[in-house]
């Protein structure tokens, strides 16, 4: 499956300090001019508002999702049935991100990054074979590039070059029934051919269309 | 325009009772079993999260986007250039709600319920054409339905009978350059069955397809 837009789960035994390690990237990969999306997986149920707040009152007396929008921010708490997955959290709610870091998500197929700290761990959690890097105070011999834990600036270099720089604009997006469907190159062309001829028709659509947002319900 | 969902917003001067109307009203509606997804208008800039927090930390370290997913809650922080218009607000993050209740957005053209207290202004802030409903200690002769301000009941019933129950289901919904575009119920047929059609033939894509979704950029 390919991405939508890069994702790197940073994973790691309790403690290990995979939000410290975020919180060092963040400012590290900002400064070369992405936008970041982080997502952290919850397994406990958080609190996010402030009681007595108009949007905290607004979902306890029964909003299904509440909104919260300034000129400079939107917030927005959601109720759902069952975990959403990574790919619908990303087509959701970051689709105009050059980069996601989710702080947890061992489990989903995304390339990984594992922290260890010999004082937490002396074993990794992943296989090999799931890790593009290893940042630890501790020198595992597995044939994955390996940090240090302050090394942040050469573990961004990592991740610019694996996965921002090579970054090709996808013209076309499919999600069919919650999934991401790849699209070949001269398909798309002929997707966005057709639907764009199907729309430019339409009354209330302008010259010089720039996007397209089309949900079908069958 | 047409709504893509019914969106109703609360308005009154400073102090009327806007929040305290909405948390009346959402059990109310909510009892009635539609999803009810409400939107605040902030215009002196909001604080939502908990210092300390792990979501707060990724915000504040440069993140533009922070997400935080459980088994039944989303809540999302992100970061905008300018404000985003309802209907944005609402395709984008509320797709799956039965009923839009904002407030404030009091120069948004949706339909308005004013809500107006003697012991803070005894005049109306709206026009009685913007509105569908007054709800005041004040009895005004504008040819307004008139409720009191205990009236929950019979004011979800006037939103039920207007804007839940002739509900149809849209099937096409279509976004060009983040503005709704209303189509007949012919052409969403063509439109849903070609492009059906087109996405049918795609490996990956299964039988029995519900919902398609898809993102063209020109």
């Amino acid at each position: 499956m390919i991405d939508v837009i890069p994702t790197i789960s940073i994973v790691g035994k309790s403690n290990s300090g995979k939000t410290t390690l975020i919180e060092k990237l963040l400012p590290e990969i900002r400064k070369r001019n992405y936008k970041i999306g982080t997502i952290k997986h919850d397994v406990h149920g958080f609190e996010i508002d402030h009681e007595g707040k108009d949007t905290y009152k607004f979902y306890k007396a029964g909003s299904d999702s509440v909104v919260i929008s300034s000129e400079n921010k939107i917030a927005l708490i959601k109720n759902v049935n069952k975990e959403t997955q990574l790919d619908e959290l990303t087509s959701n709610f970051l689709p105009d991100m050059d980069l996601i870091i989710t702080e947890g998500y061992k489990r989903q197929h995304k390339p990984k990054i594992e922290v260890c700290r010999q004082s937490i761990s002396e074993e990794l959690l992943c296989k090999p074979e799931e890790l593009i890097a290893v940042v630890s105070d501790i020198n595992f011999d597995i044939g994955v590039p390996h940090f240090g834990l302050d090394d942040i600036n050469l573990l961004a270099d990592l991740i610019e070059n694996k996965f921002l720089k090579p970054k090709k604009s996808r013209r076309v997006e499919l999600i069919v029934d919650n999934k991401f469907i790849p699209i070949k190159d001269f398909v798309q062309d002929t997707i966005a051919a057709t639907i764009r001829g199907l729309v430019s028709t339409l009354r209330g659509v302008e010259e010089g269309v720039k996007e397209i947002n089309i949900k079908i319900r069958i």
